[in-house]
């Protein structure tokens, strides 16, 4: 790619922003469009304009609120989890800013003073002495083969490993106690009180599981135990309560289509029908309100006998069982209960609203079984995708792409044409390549067994990360030579960096104005909001009736860590192993991360609704994949540098030692309270308050198995039970 | 070595173990030796001969004793450590009966009626037919190479492992029920109400420690703490109390001796002195009773005096935390207490016999530095070991040894000597040599913070075997060969495999006369306690005054796992791996672990006294090594079949993950009952019975600081608070 291409990409992708922005400015303003742009703000019953009359109309007036929002403001309206990534932005951010304000005054007169780059051009041939771009002079390439200059390369890899180091340590401290102190308000959530218990055991023939379950809880924690709630198959009820759902909503929408046609011309109105055959397009033509009314009294005694046999006979072998304290909870979810692990496993309850209800009953071993097969899939996915990406790089020059597919060359051969395309094309080819992937890793992730929706978006982000980094990063650098790649790693594992080292500058450009795109065109399409503001409008005018239906069809949805946090992790990668060979990059990774963050931040207190709360468990894995993309680097910079004959190389290697201990020490310090809830944090509030405990059960129960009133929670409960009523009265 | 070293070597291996055996017969019933033989029995106040007046006469009835006895009776008497440590040796009897049963009968025909020996010694040079021995006739070298009996031996390879593992997972299933069984008898166990606290943070400069301690738990165990005992450093109290406990066993010394003087010639007898100065040799002749009185008068206020100091102002960051219930205290100990890991870290507390005091007060980080210190010196010294045992390798043959030192040519050219010598002195260099190793190994892993005495042992008995595999089992297998095999290793591992696959059959008779040596002259050596019997009546004779001082004499010590479990471990590993490279070893294997069996059941019933009791946890540490010496073997067959040119040789590559998947399920299901306690294994006595609390309490006061009277523990507690009184009284 020529430096003429490069700048016209790096244009256009700015000129797309500022229209995306200017639209933005415009769009926001209008108060139609308010359900697109402040979601957030409406649900929670505040004006979005409040702000704005009392004198912030100016355009960027959401940067100043962005920027003015405090921590606690984002933890009260996005959620920690929010704030956490929040603090990854901007953690990555302060890792680049630090580096760069080092490497950037050093690194780039060190490489543009020399002439590696001429000579080699010199000696090949005379004429093209234009052959290689600015950007290629202030990069490693052009530093002369064993020159001292190799030092300040090497040192700056010493440096930006420091900066990252100390960093993670503040970020992680910071946002630990951030988790703890979320943790210890005195707002009674459900899912302290609760205990996951998988793998009962099958109980003997006299007794239903929620009996064994009350009977073993209540001899382990007599005094603590509360009640429990067996897991049961719930999707036949579900589905008899959905199909009732379904046909209230319907004479919702038929009530407001009645009403408005009693307005109009005639005051009787006519009543709404609609075909019951498939579709409603065929079949016979009945009046919406009164079949409707019809359906719901039969299908109502039909969803109470099936919940009836739902909660007997259906139950699973798993179960939510709830203490009366927040620190027995807590210290019975970390308590071995059974001498075999493979009863009686506990863990802390998800909360309600993230609870996958189909995979709390699958087994101990039937997990580890489905956890190995997914792997395996998403292994050979990660594989399998190389081939499209090889294909992509192998096209990157459109020459190429000419050749193979001649009748393009009516297009191709005009000049402005061709530098947009030579631009965007690989680039565009990729990013719509990565937006197939999530939903199949999602399913993938759910089949596992997981029995939480966050951790779940957890697990997709992991392979996410895999994903782009093999795929993207490594696919891109090493390009065709990638089936060689991994006979390399095969026969020898520490040839891949050699092979690395030797591909890595080449691809710089080419990551420059990916970066550039991204952040462009990707920041820009989520601040104006396009696509869904579109959709909005569209459903308003064609589908919607009720007020139920605007909201449906505004309703924002929540950030979406599983793409969100591996796609910045890619940044992160290529940005870190590209700081040094290419300094120029930390520029685009500075512009990345800051605009990243300004409207993260924006969309955080206006637009988003988190739909769960894990208080920050994603830092951990967005820790250790940052430490996971240091290592390529310091791994890539070993190589990169010794292939410059510099011998001096393997002083870089004790970096890759110091990482794994950093590692390791930040997981020890930190993870346990992550992964379990430290008593001192819950136990504060204990012994104050007595809460509402038959609230805290009746939010675990599924929407299709709750009793008409709250009262009848004992009713629900001894529906489980085969002894009708309990034996000791709580 | 030729066949008639061999056959030699067994034959006086055989006849020094008939005669331990007879002396051991003898000796055991002189009434003199009991102390010796049965210090176990005595112990428990039963008279040894008891069961012999009733018939059991016989020599052979000490077998017959250990044969009828039950695991009841073995738990009874030597706790379930001696139980499970006895499983161990029958289970891997069992692994190798079953493997026998199956390998002997086929493998022996198929290769003793093929004739690659005879074949290549005919092809090298027609004369030397006799060049080889019937054992290695009868072994894997003699199958040609290519041969489709090699089907056999590779099928073999599969039986053994699937034998192996179906013996393990009914042995940890065994284990997992008897620890859970001692674990739930009602006896009051002070450990079980116990926590021990680590890393307690620096306490604000008004409160002393132990007030931390008690206002931590006391707010997060409202219900269930019951009071906590800080670790001191009380090595100076300690230094004033053994010093009044030596006076005072001088006394009683002198008052024997005064009063055997009495009866004698004088009636008023002759007080007993001796000379203060160094050792007793030198300096002013006092009379004993009254001079050790004056100290003891001059030494109890002193001692009094530094308790108080100990107590207040020598606290250390660690304490043990009481709670009023089993299940407290279990579910404590597995709970997370702190945000930040590297504060307030619980565990179980130990017993309290078994208590490292010296290690609890050690912080987080600096355990974790001093295990890395100690692997580091411990991977050291094994390597570093390895040269004088390639020496021994070297010189293995005598004619070697000869031309290297001319002067032993005399002693060497007797026929007689030179059949023995040849057939133990290389064995003989190895057992002594390795006897010199144990004490610093135990002196290295305590110095890595471990707590407990138990898991001390664990972690010497870990590093021993590692120790004797490498070198041992690779050194004398490799031979002189070793440090190249060490280049092997880093540059191109899998190599390692092809080299062993050469080596091990080379080395079978040596092991074989090896496992031989060990179980006749070892367990011999073992019963009739020949060592331990002479130096008893040697003390008895000249030093001992006291009854006291007489049981001292006698006491029988523990069974010392730490070097006991390795060197089974070793044997394990040879056998498993020449099984069917030279199936004659399976016999050798059988006798010593069932005669090993036998005497380790008679020794625990009549000898040794158990130090204390960590309830079977040896076993997951066996159990992995166990698995450890499958995978040698499955990886060295798979290189040794190869070798022989069999391309079916793969088909044995799934036992690899095979066997990790098994330790992995093991590990899954069984082991977490042995790092934690599960609550349904304690819960269980908990309502029914109020335990003495201030009983356990006292259990754990070192005995410097004991108190006088056992009422006293709420002075001592108070003595650790800043406060003279408690703030709540329980």
């Amino acid at each position: 790619m020529d430096l003429a291409s490069f700048v016209t990409s790096l244009l256009t992708s700015f000129v797309i922003f500022v229209v995306l922005v200017l639209v933005f400015t415009w769009l926001s303003r209008r108060p139609g469009n308010a359900p697109v742009y402040y979601p957030s703000l409406l649900l929670r019953g505040l004006d979005p304009w409040e702000g704005r009359r009392r004198g912030t109309r100016s355009p960027v007036g959401w940067i100043r609120q962005a920027l003015s929002a405090s921590e606690t403001d984002v933890v009260a309206t996005g959620g920690v989890d929010a704030a956490v990534y929040l603090i990854f932005l901007s953690s990555v951010l302060s890792i680049l800013v630090f580096s760069g304000i080092v490497l950037l005054p050093v690194l780039l007169p060190v490489a543009g003073t020399d002439n590696a780059l001429e000579r080699a051009a010199g000696l090949q041939n005379g004429k093209t002495r234009q052959n290689f771009t600015e950007l290629e002079r202030l990069a490693l390439g052009n530093v002369q083969a064993g020159s001292l200059r190799l030092w300040a390369f090497l040192l700056s890899v010493y440096w930006v490993s420091f900066v990252t180091y100390f960093v993670l340590w503040k970020s992680y401290k910071h946002v630990s106690n951030l988790r703890a102190a979320a943790r210890s308000t005195s707002d009674v959530k459900p899912e302290e009180f609760a205990v996951l218990v998988r793998d009962v055991p099958v109980p003997p023939p006299d007794q239903t599981i929620k009996d064994s379950v009350d009977s073993y809880f209540r001899a382990l924690h007599p005094d603590t135990f509360y009640r429990s709630m067996v897991a049961t198959d719930h999707t036949k009820a579900d589905k008899i309560y959905q199909e009732i759902e379904g046909h209230k909503q319907k004479i919702a929408r038929a009530e407001v289509v009645y009403a408005e046609s009693k307005t109009s011309s005639k005051p009787e109105g006519t009543k709404p029908t609609h075909r019951i055959g498939f579709l409603g397009l065929i079949g016979k033509k009945v009046d919406t309100i009164e079949y409707c009314n019809d359906k719901i009294k039969e299908l109502v005694p039909k969803l109470e006998a099936e919940q009836k046999i739902t909660l007997c006979e259906k139950q699973q072998r798993a179960a939510i069982v709830f203490f009366n304290r927040r620190s027995a909870a807590a210290s019975a979810s970390q308590t071995l209960h059974a001498q075999m692990y493979d009863r009686w496993t506990v863990m802390q309850a998800p909360e309600p609203r993230e609870i996958v209800w189909s995979n709390l009953s699958k087994k101990i071993y039937e997990r580890q079984i489905r956890q190995v097969v997914v792997y395996t899939i998403v292994f050979l996915t990660v594989v399998f995708y190389m081939v499209p990406i090889t294909a992509i790089s192998a096209l990157t020059t459109l020459e190429k792409l000419r050749e193979k597919l001649p009748f393009l060359k009516v297009v191709v051969d005009q000049k402005e044409i061709k530098t947009v395309l030579q631009a965007y094309l690989p680039q565009l080819a990729l990013i719509v390549f990565l937006a197939l992937l999530p939903s199949l890793l999602m399913f993938l992730s759910k089949l596992e067994g997981i029995p939480s929706q966050s951790h779940t978006v957890r697990a997709a982000a992991g392979k996410y990360f895999y994903f782009v980094v093999f795929n993207v990063f490594l696919g891109v650098t090493i390009g065709s030579t990638l089936f060689s790649a991994l006979t390399t790693i095969i026969n020898n594992p520490p040839g891949i960096i050699k092979m690395l080292a030797n591909s890595l500058p080449g691809s710089a450009t080419f990551f420059l104005t990916f970066v550039a795109l991204k952040f462009f065109v990707g920041y820009g399409l989520e601040l104006s909001r396009l696509v869904p503001l579109i959709i909005f409008h569209l459903k308003r005018k064609y589908l919607c009736k009720t007020e139920d239906d605007v909201k449906a069809a505004w309703a924002p949805g929540d950030l979406g860590y599983n793409t969100r946090v591996p796609n910045d992790m890619l940044i992160v990668t290529i940005v870190l192993c590209y700081s040094v060979i290419a300094p120029l990059i930390i520029p685009f990774g500075v512009a990345y991360f800051s605009l990243g963050w300004l409207i993260a931040k924006n969309q955080v207190l206006r637009v988003y609704v988190p739909s769960y709360e894990s208080n920050g468990r994603m830092w951990p894995h967005m820790h250790t994949r940052i430490i996971a993309a240091l290592l390529i680097y310091q791994t890539t910079m070993v190589g990169v540098i010794l292939l410059k004959k510099f011998y001096y190389s393997p002083v870089l290697v004790p970096l890759l030692p110091m990482s794994f201990i950093f590692a390791a020490i930040c997981h020890m310090r930190f993870y346990p309270a992550f992964a379990k809830t430290p008593l001192e944090v819950v136990a504060q509030h204990d012994l104050k308050e007595t809460p509402n405990m038959d609230a805290m059960y009746t939010a675990y129960i599924p929407a299709c198995l709750k009793p008409e009133k709250l009262e009848d929670v004992d009713i629900f409960e001894d529906a489980q039970s085969h002894t009708t009523s309990r034996a000791t009265p709580i």
